[in-house]
């Protein structure tokens, strides 16, 4: 691990330079900017636990290429133990974060398409597994950070890759050449795209035959020539844009991933970069093992972020004289048992993990849509109840600037406060990372982040083998069963 | 009416000087400060309606005290119409605003202190009652907005009015003096209080006999000396402040009611304008009347607000191609069915209205309730439904600034666009609609404004007549029922 | 009124003799029967309730044909007020019997037949209305009890009544004469069928040209020949068929409405008695109003049967030493506030009524649908509630028997006791209740009665007016709304 | 194992005579009674499947006490790899049997007492865990079924045993002889207790110094003098009774486990059965894992059932014509959604399972009270689903009489036809089997089985580590935590 902690992180990214917009503007450093530093921070947390004494048995690995010791967010998943700890560290960093520190986006890109390069050459004779081992030791050994780069921004919905009037609308092939392809297109909603080393292409959905130069899987660095990044607001960015401590609520981290826009306007990729180019059979295989991964992790992350957000809910009760109260109490039992519920799918899903031809683990992938359509109901309620919990003050707090004003500083102080001992900044701090938490932003990344609704229900129903299950009913009522 | 409609209405507020400070600034007009115009037309609207031909059968009524035409919003309702009617006139408002207009909280404390100051006088012989109407008229022939101005700070939660620590966590009279009052204390959470001209003081709560200085009724100008207010903040306020008109979402109107604290630092109230003083057993009364008919007209407003966001969201999925999909339809059928499901207990506790002792007509209590409960559920759950369809890109979309960026806007432009024929800025602007209806400060009204969810179900259960239902179910098992 | 109470009601039923079946056997008294008695006795209640001195207000009405006082479940609502007396007497009805009382299937048959008949006329010139007034003078003056018989068998769901195999899966005409029609058919789920004295027959969904024969209304005496009843079975009804009084849990009245197949095997029907034949287009129509007031209905009488379940459970927890419990109240206190949301909706969906052309009332329609479709939600709700405070010997309690046994009774008396001074026998009498009213049967009936979910998601979506609130939510961000 | 399939088994149960009452009669042969068969029946499978080439690596394990093949029943967990080999063994029977079957009560019994037996010892320097090793080897090499005996009456619940008006409400030593104690009370539910061999006898809740009579331990045969059982009332019980195949819905296994009250007048146990006798300190250790344990099991047994329901709803759309509707899908979609996530729970407390210092495994605890908790959610929003798609006929079927009757059972066979080519029998069948899985005791038995909801609300609180959770929350936003 050539990046050894969370300082070396922040200093790796002052050395590459991918074109950044915000607000219309160029970002250039991306560790000091205001938009972008709390995102920094998170993901700087993920190598920072690497050299932890106390979490490095979980947050670090041994290769299974190399031998070395690697972050495990660089590590192909060798067994059921491997699947659990990664569960256990999301949920570890999202305590430490009370936020998304993006790196697993990546992990999954690199889990998903290096058993799925494995299995294209089996059945093509080609060699993308061994190119894809080569970057991915690259990628270890530097101790990269890598953005996985799936979601299209799809158009007109009603209609696939080859039929949208603007073929853009779906990353693709533009040029042949003998030492590399060139591609156009755009990834959305990129997780950690600004702050990462590295950027892997895949395909957006299953694509049929008539899609070849859809079907590509390749790897590019963040600051080649022809990509552009566009930083897209959140719920109230600009109070953390101005360094409002108190008020942007989770000042060190952020309150969600920090996504962007990637375009590509015909970025060139060397062969020994390309990991599928136009086996379309395999677009399905690719998005939904990316997808069973990366739907696992959302038991974990949250459930960590829920546990900071129960414990802000519960200190903000005792502030308020409110703690002992049973109705408080038996909401907190319901923030904590929602929490658990989507753990139990996390580790569920990891506990019935199988091997791919490749030798990399898979999660049991029934369950790991089960844990994702789950998020999508219970991080809003979980939400729903921190805020019921917490007061209406949490929507009409003054500012920052008015706790210190000297004309009105001395009412904020006086009519905000809770029990007497404790400071109203503490209830207002917290107040504000529970409007952080519970807001707009933050609830949407659970709801479409590793796929929309939809997208697991159809999985639910296509893995539910319902023809067994209409077996079983008839033996036990005696209906004859045509096998 | 004096003020005739939405103009003369923003004209009149620069006449009145209440201080107000935001982010530690006085604001001097709050018809043109970005923080609070949007809430000034929104208020405007209530205004506007009774000047429009279409509307003004349910924007206005006639005083049943001097036979005038008068806003509806300064009536005291009469019979089960007028209460029908004011549900139809809040969703009306709702749908034209999308947002909290405010007005009702005077008029639900109007309604409150009029019964409450008559029965007072029944008992005591006081003479509140005449006085009341005497400044009643005074509002309804000026056509005045008047803040209800209920919930005070409470400090320590697990302590009443006498047992705080310092006794200004619950507004009360300092000082009493023969031509009137002196108070202190505060009001929170003051939903369009700085763009009222008057304040109406109502207790927070059912008080004992040690409680006798807190328990007041009064009215008191805006701009009384010793009144300070300080203006919340909102979500994404500072889009709004900035005057960003797509990224703040709903930039005519703002996403909330615009949300203050009212300090009164010895506040002097002359006589005429006392309606209660230390009468501690009607403040139970008060409080359970302004709270029930605040609570109804959540099922009225909130409906108002969905009816856009479910327009919204469909708007979108045109926009997306997706409008066709079954799942898509059942989704939006439950968002128009939670609507209209609490629309239902808002007509349903009007049309079992009744008459209080002074003739003023009082809703169902136990289906107000009932109504509020299904508020601090229903707006999440539509909310949440409304994120499902709209897509991920809620929470990572770039700014208005990269849409109109010469560098980026073109990739902007090209890569949110959707189905062929619209501008990718109307997929924004409904975007950002969504974002500000869904998002935080907006939820945490429906959840604490009239009350929180607990105080519902206390009233609920109190409500529930169990003994009565217990000797139903003994009845029909031939269990002997004393009566 | 003829039969002028409960009795009379009784003896009646003796004169007409329907072909009855129960479990292969034909029943000759349904007043007598195990099986059918009760389902009689809370049929009856409706006949004794409007000559109680007590209730006739709400149980009675005044013929606008004939100016006679009669059943107001043979009236035809003139008014908002006629809708809300009927809320509140099914409510009523539902807390003196726990169960269905039947008689509203007719009532709702007569209002959309009644305002369909004159719909037809003043389209076809044809004479349905004045046949139908003179057939309903009689139903009023006789108080005889009608069974709407609306639900077809359908067969093979996928495909209408003219592309089914065997035509007779829905009730159609097999011969026109000159005096009459020949019908063949069924009509299934026969509410209070076996104790009717007259069935009006109408068509159970909106049909094309293709299905003139399939379109009929008619009234046929339930004894007319070739009418064949199949009695169908319910939870535990072997319980009540040994009249085990304790066991079956409400003895006097039945757990649910006692619903019957009626099969037409070629009955023969009269020209006076035919209101509709062969005009398709109002097949749509007649559906949609009688299931609009069905619907509207169940928020009413499942009110009273919460009511009486919300009872029983506290009673229980007295008994059983819990009552006290915060958790207890609180889960009462959801029993009472899913009741009371599913109340608002009958009550709004009467208060919203409005006049067809005939002059008879309907319900709003959207309202009546939203409220039936929480009933598919909240009754299943309350159960579950009951019986997690009811406790886990609601599953396990020994029978009567053994409570009577001279070997095991001393047992049971002693393990199955509560708190000191409430015999054993109360608390097992209050559990069979309970096991009764929220078990299978019970429950179905409120899923599918009054149409099955899914027909009301198909009318909320219709009634929805998505047009409406697009321009609604396009207007307040600017972008052009093409009216 | 003496007993090797299901047969043995059942002829095993020939030769103890327990005294049993069912509707105050003896039952002398419980394999052969028809209330008690299917129950026998059901808990065979638990045999037979341990002599099922396919199935014995689940159904069996190796004793660690003697190293002989057992069936797994009678095993006690070594680790990981065995919980969650029992919770697939689980699923499994549930699959087959489509109900309880019983016999993991006694299992969770021998985990519980072997655990704690040790724990005493290594306190107290008794010698239970050599006597119970004794007792659980006799039990394994015969392979017998032990029923797990907790729940007593518990008479008022507001007192705890030694406050109890009758001392025999919970079950206690009434004498200490030298050769043993006698024994007095009653446990209540005993699931299988009418077709097990042995009863393990444990108190029912944590207790303390003033309980020590109440807290044993012991074994005792199950026609011990002394003891007599009654066995409880099940909905719709009589069509089993009269041997009703098609109406019982399910004859073959019955649709619950078999609850039985089992008294204990005096009996005695003599000394080298008692595994406890009087060391209150360790009745909360022995009660919270044995719960632990049966609360996680819940998630896999009752998989099972839903697998089967689902498989019953989908094969009835089939039959009915509607499959293919979306709304259909998407129903069924959630019924598999709900099941699997019940799953999870049950396998990642397994996969997190830890030793006690016996070496005997313990699941996690808070998963497993999450688990049990969502049971008494989940199952009934399952039945409740599987009820909306199966129709309203499931309340209102005539029975297998009436569909063999030379009078009806023509219009039977004919009006509850669905597709053409699936006889109506079948149709019924599978109605008959959905109305035994969704009706009231199979529900409660999830509602209260394994504890009552509110039992793992206590747990769940108080394993929540909330001070570990506020310190994650001030540790974000920088107030000081101390320690």
């Amino acid at each position: 691990m050539k990046i050894k902690n969370g300082a070396e992180y922040i200093d790796s990214l002052r050395k590459v330079h991918p074109v950044i917009y915000y607000k219309a503007e160029r970002i250039t450093d991306v560790t000091m900017h205001p938009a972008t530093a709390p995102h920094v921070r998170a993901a700087a947390m993920t190598y920072a636990l690497a050299d932890d004494e106390e979490y490095k048995y979980l947050a670090t690995a041994v290769s299974h290429l190399t031998g070395n010791t690697i972050s495990r967010f660089t590590h192909v998943h060798q067994n059921v133990e491997d699947l659990i700890k990664k569960v256990k560290l999301l949920r570890l960093l999202g305590q430490k974060t009370g936020t998304c520190f993006q790196r697993c986006v990546g992990f999954d890109g690199i889990n998903a398409a290096y058993s799925v390069a494995y299995e294209i050459d089996r059945k093509h004779g080609t060699s993308y597994f061994e190119l894809f081992k080569d970057w991915l030791i690259h990628i270890q050994d530097e101790n990269l950070m890598v953005v996985g780069a799936m979601t299209d921004p799809k158009g007109d919905r009603s209609r696939g890759p080859a039929d949208q009037p603007d073929p853009d609308q779906y990353l693709h092939i533009v040029d042949r050449r003998d030492d590399g392809i060139v591609i156009r297109g755009a990834k959305l909603h990129m997780t950690g795209g600004v702050n990462s080393h590295e950027i892997l292409v895949m395909p957006t959905t299953a694509m049929d035959e008539r899609s070849k130069d859809f079907a590509v899987v390749c790897a590019v660095p963040v600051d080649a020539p022809g990509i552009t990044m566009i930083f897209g607001r959140q719920a109230s960015d600009d109070r953390r844009d101005k360094m409002e401590r108190i008020d942007s609520g989770k000042p060190s981290f952020g309150a969600v991933g920090g996504e962007a826009v990637i375009a590509f306007e015909d970025v060139f990729v060397p062969k020994e970069r390309i990991f599928m180019d136009g086996e379309t059979e395999f677009t399905g295989t690719i998005v939904y093992r990316f997808a069973a991964h990366h739907r696992a992790n959302y038991g974990a992350c949250k459930t960590g972020l829920m546990d900071v957000l129960t414990g802000a809910v519960s200190y903000l009760t005792q502030i308020q004289g409110t703690s002992k109260a049973s109705q408080v109490k038996d909401k907190i039992t319901e923030m904590i048992h929602l929490s658990e519920t989507l753990y139990c799918s996390s580790i569920a899903c990891s506990a019935e993990g199988w091997p791919t031809p490749s030798g990399a683990f898979m999660v049991d992938t029934m369950l790991a849509n089960v844990c994702k359509q789950n998020v999508t109901r219970f991080h809003f309620e979980v939400a729903r109840i921190a805020l019921d919990l917490a007061g209406g003050f949490i929507a009409t707090l003054p500012s920052q600037y008015d706790l210190e004003s000297k004309d009105v500083g001395h009412l904020v102080k006086k009519y905000f406060s809770g029990v007497s001992g404790i400071p109203t900044e503490h209830r207002m701090k917290i107040a504000r990372m529970i409007e952080a938490m519970t807001g707009g932003t933050a609830l949407v990344e659970s709801m479409h982040g590793a796929g929309s609704p939809q997208a697991q229900r159809v999985m639910i129903f296509r893995e539910g083998e319902l023809e067994k299950k209409i077996k079983l009913a008839k033996a036990l009522i005696g209906i004859p069963v045509k096998s």
